[in-house]
């Protein structure tokens, strides 16, 4: 082995879900929006293109165009927000940032894939709490001395949405961390945990516009917490890049914030698609937790869930398989349109049957 | 102090050049290039605007295209090419991945402020190798033991180049270890260390859209090297974020690269303004290292730099003053339009002889 290898950083990489290049593909792998961002973002990116001159430029370091905008709908001062490059930059800053204890951090076992990951990358050390047979956390796991707390709310990739007083529970018996609660999916049915920020200093809840704002393709994620998290937060991203957001990331995301009908509309069309879908996968025998999120995590008593995976994706459907413990035989099946999820339906049916 | 505090990660943040925002500043403060990004960019926005719908999906996380396009530019595979959030994101994803000896890394004393940040960020130790006094970096200083090299070529904020056989020779003497040859201002007079990657493994080159592409709002920077270094990079971005380029990153960044007639042209215009500028300079009895970069790093014998730099600043013309040992009293100086070097030019002629 050449020396210079030794130095290498060993990491062993999160796989994404698939991106298929087909165009005829029913994607439901990689929880995206089924309706396209607000016709604000459209209206906002013709004036970009009017003014690429202004490309040539850096961009406000603070993107502080977009972080009062996020501020003012929140209710919240502008010192209580940062934005990043989607929540994965933002919670991979926030580990960087907050996780600097000789204590292990805690999360649950089944959860978002990229905690472990961002814990190994920084070398911060972890113990992983396992959710309990429906896929609960189990609060009083989390009372032990730890280096800091995180967890999705509903969590990833089970769609189980926690209650605030439970929320509230483990961040007071967590007051010398700090909690992250990653509020990826709270837009389709949860509470988030920003109404806590005003009694509890040391937690950050982190969101996306990746998910309910239609604009995974842009990368923008925020945090709100205290304004000396926030102050911490943007040091640390001050000294790893001043310009994360480029140009067009703090236009049209500020765009989307300002078009909140537009944003309840197509959230409440997804809840609604959800509700119906459940109903429809329950008619076909299948078990799942019940999401708040915009996906289901169902299982079938029958069919392992890697056969329909493989068979979905031979017809041209794309969800999600994570061949993990506890968790392979579920399928992770993001909410799209009526008339994707009657598709995918109408496939599960006459599998399912083939099956018999 | 609060108990969750001592976690917090402590960093002295970089801070960037000024950003204003009147439209009057005839800013040469940050090293913008005065000139619009390719029409090909401009095209290519209203394609992105016409299908706002796509970006509800995620991005490629590979950036294919894009990788593909400089790739191809640059005769490399594509296996050889790294793309990040500026480069900016490419070096401190490198100095994360690279650095991880207990060795010290190796950087001149004057050189792009960030490299200390990222070394202090990551905990990395460093030993900064002084500049002789014309501001040439002392090659043997970098033959002893080392943890890994990193320098700007040409160097920045002093615009000097070094010469392709001395860049060698530092390599040459560093087989054991990663060198970062940080090319940001390569493209106005410098000759690439491109070359040398078919000959050292352990090389990694580091280019940006930002200056000689017209595209600094857009974040995109570039590393190239060997397939080794560059899956080591890729490695730890996908333990990051998958998805750090954002659709318009990677569909404009393809669309400048397509059109080198335009970038060629740009570039000639820049480094005849500069050479014009050099000659006005020396007029007003100023000196300089010989810039090979879109900049010039002056200092006057008779009027102190921090002196011209508050006066040029109250007249709205922006240029960049570093209040550090060794460099404070010099001036980085912007190369734009030949108007706005004019402008400036007639500012300094009436500042100077106001000071007599």
């Amino acid at each position: 082995m050449q020396e210079w290898k030794k130095n290498i950083r060993q990491v062993v990489p999160y796989v994404p879900g698939e991106q298929p290049k087909e165009a005829n593909v029913i994607k439901l792998n990689t929880n995206e929006n089924p309706y396209p961002p607000s016709p604000k973002v459209k209206e906002q990116c013709a004036k970009i293109c009017a003014k690429t001159e202004e490309l040539r430029l850096y961009p406000d370091p603070t993107a502080g165009m977009l972080v009062e905008a996020i501020a003012k709908y929140k209710g919240l001062d502008s010192n209580q927000v940062f934005v990043g490059v989607g929540s994965d930059d933002v919670l991979a800053m926030a580990f960087l940032t907050f996780f600097n204890s000789e204590k292990p951090i805690f999360f649950p076992d089944i959860t978002y894939s990229f905690y472990d990951v961002w814990a190994d990358l920084f070398k911060i050390p972890y113990d992983k709490k396992p959710l309990d047979e429906n896929f609960m956390i189990k609060k009083d796991d989390y009372y032990w001395k730890n280096g800091g707390v995180v967890f999705p709310n509903p969590n990833a990739p089970t769609g189980v949405l926690m209650p605030l007083d439970e929320i509230e529970d483990i961040i007071s018996h967590n007051q010398d961390v700090i909690v992250i609660v990653d509020e990826a999916y709270v837009d389709f049915g949860g509470h988030s945990a920003q109404q806590l920020l005003s009694k509890y200093e040391n937690l950050l809840v982190v969101q996306t516009f990746s998910k309910s704002r239609s604009m995974a393709g842009m990368r923008i994620g925020y945090a709100m917490g205290s304004a000396e998290l926030i102050k911490a937060l943007n040091d640390v991203k001050y000294s790893f890049n001043s310009y994360t957001m480029n140009r067009p990331s703090i236009l049209l995301g500020t765009a989307s914030v300002e078009d909140d009908a537009y944003f309840k509309e197509t959230v409440e069309k997804i809840i609604h698609t959800r509700e119906w879908f459940k109903a429809e996968m329950r008619k076909l025998g299948f078990t799942f937790p019940d999401s708040q999120a915009n996906f289901l995590f169902a299982s079938h008593p029958d069919v392992p869930a890697k056969e329909i995976f493989e068979a979905a994706r031979a017809n041209n459907i794309y969800v999600r398989y994570f061949d993990k413990p506890r968790i392979n035989n579920y399928l992770r099946i993001t909410i799209g349109t009526d008339e994707e999820m009657k598709k995918f339906l109408k496939f599960l049916t006459s599998f399912l049957k083939s099956q018999k």
